[in-house]
């Protein structure tokens, strides 16, 4: 990386675009109004989740998106999403969970004031797993709530700066 | 995607960079010969993992790039990249899982045949869970054995053809 600096300050315009795309990717695409909760830095210790959804962010915002729900949550909201009730092995479920992190991550990504780029998502499901991003990049949760149930989003990025 | 058509095949030349890669990076930095076994196209009967680092890709070839170990062999795998044998509930433990996926992943973009960046790895640490790529997308495994433990390389990943 010898022509990039890399700037590891989470600011509030790193946030702030991934607070809106909940807003309206859940008014707009689920029908269910989700509320966002104020924005915490992730400590070591570790949460644990049962669904998540993980999308890659590179280019000059680089990092990871995760949206994480708890196994009830996320059937309740893939159902008002899809319009149909999944078990959490089918793999439309996990498609439901993909497309919900796609269109959170890809509603942010034009308002990061930097070009970045989004991956396909994984989806991760089981039970009582940990997901850590790298120790020199700081993560925010948002959480957010709604009436079919609680969600997060957990922010793990960094901005590359021109040298 | 008004401008854009998208190849569903995977197609070797995809998937040789990652064996090529998974080869020298385990030689060159891990200090483990490691051996690519025959690759194979990923059902829909989920697998489970203990220990994944998930890099994502986007641009012209857009996907994602999961390494995943038994927790025995990434705990050994990780003493020999290190030097340090870690728990897993140690961020280094983490940092380093994250790590080698970067170096595959790394290692292999510049040889797909398209401009690709990779993102910050996410590490996920449980016991039995699975991780679902989107079904429209394919994914092929990569089984690897080496001296001090098995692991496989997944790669989920699509090309995007200039219309």
């Amino acid at each position: 990386m010898s022509s990039t600096a890399t700037s590891n300050a989470i600011t509030p315009d790193l946030i702030i675009p991934f607070m809106n795309a909940v807003t309206q990717v859940f008014q707009k695409m689920v029908g269910v109004p989700a509320t966002v909760q104020k924005p915490y830095l992730k400590t070591q210790t570790a949460s644990t989740y049962d669904v998540c959804g993980i999308i890659g962010l590179s280019g000059q915002v680089a990092g990871s998106v995760v949206v994480s729900f708890a196994e009830a949550a996320a059937v309740n909201l893939v159902e008002s999403f899809s319009g149909t009730r999944f078990k959490v092995s089918d793999p439309d479920f996990a498609d439901a969970i993909g497309e919900l992190a796609n269109m959170i991550a890809g509603g942010a990504k034009q308002h990061l004031g930097g070009v970045a780029s989004i991956s396909t998502p994984s989806v991760v499901i089981g039970k009582g797993y940990a997901i850590a991003g790298m120790s020199d990049i700081p993560c925010v949760v948002i959480p957010c709530t709604s009436p079919r149930g609680d969600f997060a989003v957990e922010i793990c990025i960094k901005r590359h700066k021109a040298a």
